[in-house]
């Protein structure tokens, strides 16, 4: 499958896309298209010295949209509205978002949007055809970035459409020991995603780097 | 320490009794005081039968605040409000509340009160010198009843009283293999509260039996 990752030269975008090019032809959307293409360069090296033969270019955000089959928001979510504003073509394609509403005081907090999740004010935003799945909401950047490392979390899984639904979940799991849950419709997405910063409050008040999460 | 069950005899109330007797004096509270006592005779009897002399005793469920260190509310959601206006003396005490606001439709959701949680809402109903703590909010009836399988899961606690906060944390961590977490204020609680109904989901569109949680 060719995915393509929004804002994939920031925060979990690199970790997205080297675990994820193993498998799938990857597309790393950026504002900035050399940075970009550099960093499709470098992964492809990267993992070419690995014994593995991957597919994993540089290209602007529209680009990333046009040509992929799935499409990652992987985006901070003071920036989605904006980010979205400048795309288009988004029909009929399969749309994930990690993307979590937090603010912060002393300690981090679920902001959400009137649509009560960052899923659904991206559903409300994009064309009627788009497929929105919530999923990796609650895996730490870090832990993407550190990919000599095992991803061994729960991923729950929200949406509306049972068949993109299905296919997401095949993409978790074929990351490192990531399993998939389905979480239910999208309307569930609220909650996965405030479980994010209640992650973030609990590293922080127990001395825990890089909080995961397991259902079992 | 004296525990005081609210609720004693119903849902999760005979497993708490059971795992937390090994180590503290339990009452448990009833609107049926006679149900309540035969509970805790059979208690006893069945832990005196594995060597472990237990204080296992039922009572009222204002005998159960008047005569415990902690209480905890063992109470379902829709009985909470009504069954807080019939007891009093919650003055400088422990409250543990593992209460979660929950309904269904297609699938459960989270349905929380005007404060934003049952603990908020707790905290609202009972005096302002009682130290209200969110904790066991994530662990099924089923899994506490089971008394023979160890309970392997986080669990995490949410108060404003630090000192509280800290002494239910060690009275979690007494109870076979659970693990507390800080998960700092009781303005938290709501995202541990819902929880619950994702994990109820997860367990349903997953074909899993009593899920529960973990952060690691």
């Amino acid at each position: 499958m060719k995915i393509g990752i929004i804002g994939g030269t920031g925060d979990i975008g690199e970790g997205l896309a080297h675990r994820l090019s193993h498998e799938h032809e990857i597309i790393i959307g950026s504002r900035n298209k050399e940075r970009a293409c550099t960093m499709g360069e470098c992964l492809t090296e990267d993992l070419r010295g690995k014994g593995i033969e991957a597919k994993c270019i540089g290209a602007t955000n529209q680009e990333a949209v046009d040509d992929a089959d799935i499409v990652i928001l992987s985006v901070n979510y003071k920036h989605l509205e904006s980010t979205l504003a400048g795309l288009t073509g988004f029909e009929d394609k399969i749309v994930i978002t990690p993307v979590n509403p937090i603010s912060k005081k002393d300690y981090f907090f679920f902001d959400p949007p009137a649509e009560g999740s960052a899923a659904l004010k991206i559903k409300s935003l994009l064309p009627e055809s788009s497929c929105i799945v919530a999923a990796f909401n609650n895996i730490s950047a870090q832990k993407w970035k550190r990919i000599s490392e095992e991803l061994n979390y729960s991923v729950v899984v929200c949406s509306d459409d049972e068949d993109a639904k299905k296919t997401v979940m095949d993409l978790v799991n074929s990351i490192s020991e990531l399993k998939a849950l389905d979480g239910g419709p999208l309307e569930m997405s609220g909650i996965v995603e405030s479980m994010t910063p209640l992650i973030l409050n609990i590293a922080k008040y127990n001395n825990m780097r890089d909080v995961g999460i397991k259902f079992f």
